[in-house]
Formats: C-alpha cells, structure tokens, sequence
C-alpha cells in the first residue's frame, strides 16, 4: 500500500508531482453473443483535480460479477447500460487518498461501484465507509460482507423464508452468492443441496461450505442425480443459472414452494432459457420471485452485521479467485461467465500496475 | 322444481315408492391426449337410504370447469384424481329433498362437489348453505358468486394487487374466472385488456363486461395486438391459459409486475406451454404465483359478500352457456375445453332426465 513516495498535505494532494495517471478498462464494443477481449480497452489518463466535496478513491479490489454481462448490451433491463467508450461499471474496495469532503477523510476504507479502474473520483453518493479494525479482510467486503453476501441473504429471508427441516436447492452452489445462501440456509436447519460444474466445485462446497449434497451437472446425470439427493422434493429454488438446471428443479418442487431467481447466467449470451416445466408453478402454487438486491437497501444494514459477523466468528466461510493486475479483468471476466472461477472472483488493483510509481 | 308428486315424510322420505334412481356420469377411461365422450360412462343406481347425520341433494346445476380436465389423469397435481369408474368431480347447486341431519333441512339450497350427477348423499361436510330468499339466481352461485368468482377475486386482491392506473392483463377473459377479474379490476381502478378466443368473445367482454380492450389471439396478430393494447406495458397478468399467450404478456412486463397462475388450459391435453421470457421474471423482479382457491377457505366469505353484492346490484355481469341434462355433460365440457362455451358452462340437471319420475 507504500503507494505515495511524493509528499501530500493532510488533504491528500501530492506537492511538486505532475497528475496521477489512472488507468481504466472502457467498453470498448457491445458483445452481439460471447464477451472477447476486443470488447474491452485499456486506458490511461490524468485525474483531475477535485473540487469541493469530492474525493479521490484508489481502488484495491475490483469485484468481477455476472450482472456485468447485461450491462454491456443496451437492451431493456432493470439498470442503464455502459455506453461504450465508458468504465466499465463494478464494485470496488479501496481507500480515499485525496478529500475535499466534509465527512470522508485520507485513509477511510470505502466500499462503492467505482467501476474498472485504478482512481475514481467521488462526491460520496453510493460510498460505504468501512469499519475500521476490524477482523474481516479488505477483499471479503466485495464478497460474502458485500454485494453477493446480502444478495444470499435477501433472496433467502425475503423470499425462500427457509424453513427448518425443508429441502432447499442452490444453483452456482460454489459461487459468491450461492456458497452464502447454502450456509445460510444450514444455519437456519435447511437441508441444502448445490448444483455446480465439476467435481472440484462440488467438493468444494460439501468439504468448506458444508452442504448435505452437490451435484455436478456437467456428469451429465442431471435429473437422477437431483432425485437422488432430494428424496423428499425441493421446497426452495435459489437460482442463479437457469435453463435446463431451473427447470430440472422446478420438477421436482414441493406444494408451496419458493423460488428465488437471482441470475440467469445460462442466457447471458442469448442462450434460448425457456423453462418446460410451468405446470409445477400451477400444481404446487410455488412462488417465483426474481429480486434484485440493489432495490432493497433497507435490509443492507441487517444483513450486512449478520455477514460480517458470520465472517469474523468463521461460520461462513467463503474463497476467492483473484486475478493480478488490472490487465487481466477481461479475461477473468470471460473466465468467470464460462464458470472458470472458484469462488468470488476480484481483480488486485495493485501498485505495479501504476507506471507513474515504478521505478525507472 | 316438481319432482317430488309421491307422497313424503317431513325428513323428505318417500312413502309406498321404490328407491330414488341416480343418474350419473363416471370416468370409464383415462384420456392420453384429447378428452372423447369415450372417457365417460353414464350410470343408473338407486339411491340407498341415508343414515343418521346425512342429507339428500338433488343437485339442480352442474359446473363444467377447466381443473376437471386434470382430475381425470393420474398425474402428480394438487387434488387426488378421479378413479376410473368413480364419478366426475364438479360443483353443483342444487336442494336437499331428504334430511337425517341436524343443521341441515328438506327446502334448503345448498352448493357443494357433489360431481356429475342427479343424487348426492353428504354429511354436510363440504356444503354450504345458500342465502334464502336473495335477488342471486341459483346458477350464479357456480359461476360469479361461487368457486370461479372467488377464484378471481382471491388472485386479483391476494396476489396481483391492483393498483389505481396500473394495467391487467386476463386470459380467457370472457370465461367464468377472467371477466370477473377484469370487471372487478377495473372497479379497482386498473386498465384491463382481456385476451379471448375470436371475435365473438372479444366484444362480450368490451360491451357487457366493460374491458378497456380485448385482444382475440385467433386473428393471428397476438404480439402486435397487444402491444398496441398495453402502450404502458403490463403490470398485472392474471394467467388462464398459458404456452404463447402467457409469453407474450411476460415480455410486456413492467417491473415489479404481478403474475397470477390460474389455469394452463393451453397444455391439458400434453401440448407444450414452455415459457421463454424467463428473463423477463429477472430483470422485470416480477412474482409469479400459482394458486389454487380452495387452499384459502378463510377468504371465502369475504369474497362471496363482495361477489354476491355486485350481482345483486348488477354491477358484475355474468354470462352462462347451460348444457340441458346430464347425458350432455361430457360434450360440454369438451367444448369447454376447446373454448366453444361463452362464459360459465353449466349443465342443468332437468326433471325430464329423470326416468323414474317420467309419465309412463
């Protein structure tokens, strides 16, 4: 973090430096089917200066997420697109190193949507201060005590409402969001069962998330490994992916079950996702809600003492892929769609990136 | 209503005459694909004598409703299917001729599931007594005022919620369930667009039941219609039907909509109704709730004031199609089936089907 060898004032600007030279991934094309690199563009470029009630945020982590993946098309949908030739939007960890704020200091932790990119400047909308000291890591705020985490949570207590001794089924088991639901779920006496592609994940998510049961859709035994290990049918859905996954689920629903449709990854490239079995919606009056966590932020508070908690006391347990170097986010990116991650993936921001600094 | 010329007791017990003869209709076969008169059998049996605690219902009207079609196979769904050679579940209204029972008396109407024929025996479980004396005809309390009315009524308050301004969305909107979700929606201040099957059906719903459009998805212009019909999109779909039509409203969707899954009429015969806006639940954050009226007795009452006031007050309109005697049951509820009923289907259950009271 030894990142600023030029004298500042206590307001953060640097006495006798030219400009910081931030560097940026714009959208550079929108993706007609599958994201490439050539859709992305790396750029650098002076930050200006603030003006008053601004502050400038080095980013640490960038946090690389599916929802991405519809923000780069301009089709209807629940957010504005990124305009191409604009930063890629993400969220962000990092800290304030310049302020001209009244209420964020040189030196907070903020947690925001400060996109793809090295500096961003800010007048604190959609900035969360960290705590400071405690025992939960910088990255894990992009996670479990992050965007994901409360997204388990919401999707969970707001629409499963999980019910001691029922069966609960989590797509994306090993991912940022469906790791936080199945072990929320536990917690709450769920017996939980994940779907995920490959042994590694699966074992994953039985060994380090404790789930009764993942199946690995990619053996190709989808449906009798599902009946297998739902004896007693599925009474919540928390679904990430869609297709074929959803509706193998949604054929083996309880009366009065619930469903939670978080992500629907499988069509991010316009994959046909339609669902055969909408009989079972009729016949088990099931509940199929899809949310997004960004229209709730009453309950971010709550969830977020309840995660943070979890992670400090090691009741949840989360892992993360980290990709070195801003460079590499588009590739993680694509990695992460194809399902390459384990875990949450994030991106290091790191100073070697910063050409100003390296030494000549 | 003369059907009693031999002399009887004051419990309604026949003196110096031989048994009552039944009429009925049982399921001789289970359907495979489309519903034939060959599924059916009709059956005479006399009637046995009641035992203490139960009454005699001469049932007066038949309902003909969509979920029979379900009952008749032996597939997982909410309700026990009708066995073969067992009679045809269906509501009926009719009047108590012969009483053993405590609360129950000879004269008083009564609606139940009395299924497809002239004679029930009941211990009073599942009857209710009708108002004696009211401006609501005895049919009504099948249709408007009976299980499809409160079937609106529950879907329409309970889960779509309408909103003053908003715009519904009905399938099968001149059937016994969707022209009282529209008439009642737009006491509710919503826009309505009902969608039903032809010309014909489309201007029942504009002029009797005061829709602000129909759209007849038989003329072959579905998406266009609709859209032209929804300029501000749908916020409410209260869903009959099912396959196409139910897609075509999810990709009209505004968010936060409401979806209430009533009826999949479009796939009782095995036909496909898959869904592809499945993204549209998503990005949309839309409900979609399958329901079954009878899971809610406790709204009941409530409905049934609120129904049978609009009737009485001619604020609700009602149309019927009535089958005349029993032997026309099964091909009515084909026609049903195929959408060639116009509103409540009914089949009176006349005297002159009765052999054994016929002049000889």
């Amino acid at each position: 973090m030894n990142e600023n060898p030029t004298p500042t004032s206590e307001d953060g600007r640097r006495r006798g430096a030219g400009p910081r030279i931030n560097r940026r991934i714009v959208l550079a094309e929108r993706p007609k089917g599958p994201v490439t690199p050539a859709h992305f563009r790396l750029e650098s470029a002076p930050v200006p200066e603030l003006i008053d009630g601004q502050v400038l945020v080095r980013n640490r982590f960038l946090s690389l997420d599916p929802y991405m993946r519809s923000r780069m098309e301009d089709a209807r949908s629940y957010a504005k697109p990124v305009a191409v030739g604009e930063v890629m939007v993400g969220g962000t960890v990092g800290e304030i190193v310049e302020s001209r704020h009244r209420r964020l200091a040189v030196g907070d932790r903020v947690n925001g949507v400060l996109g793809w990119q090295h500096y961003a400047i800010s007048d604190g909308t959609g900035l969360r201060r960290l705590p400071a000291g405690d025992s939960v890591p910088l990255s894990a705020y992009l996670g479990t005590v992050g965007m994901p985490g409360v997204t388990a949570w919401y999707g969970l207590n707001r629409i499963l409402e999980p019910v001691a001794g029922q069966t609960l089924c989590v797509s994306a088991a090993s991912g940022a969001v469906g790791s936080v639901v199945g072990q929320l779920a536990r917690i709450a006496g769920s017996r939980v069962v994940g779907i995920a592609g490959g042994e590694a994940k699966c074992r994953l998510v039985r060994e380090r998330y404790g789930f009764d049961a993942c199946i690995d859709y990619k053996a190709g035994r989808l449906e009798a490994d599902l009946a297998a290990a739902t004896p007693d049918g599925v009474d919540m859905l928390f679904e990430n992916v869609g297709g074929a996954i959803m509706d193998s689920v949604l054929g083996r629903m309880n009366p009065f079950g619930r469903v939670a449709v978080c992500g629907l990854i499988a069509g991010y490239n316009g994959e046909d996702i339609s669902i055969s079995q909408v009989r079972s919606i009729l016949v088990n009056r099931l509940k199929v809600q899809g949310f997004i966590v960004s229209d709730h932020p009453d309950v971010w508070p709550e969830a977020l003492a309840a995660l943070g908690a979890g992670v400090s006391a090691g009741t949840l347990k989360y892992h993360e892929t980290i990709a070195e170097g801003l460079e590499q986010a588009p590739g993680a990116f694509i990695g992460l769609l194809a399902g390459r991650n384990v875990g949450k993936q994030l991106v290091r921001l790191a100073d070697a990136d910063e050409p100003e600094i390296r030494p000549c």
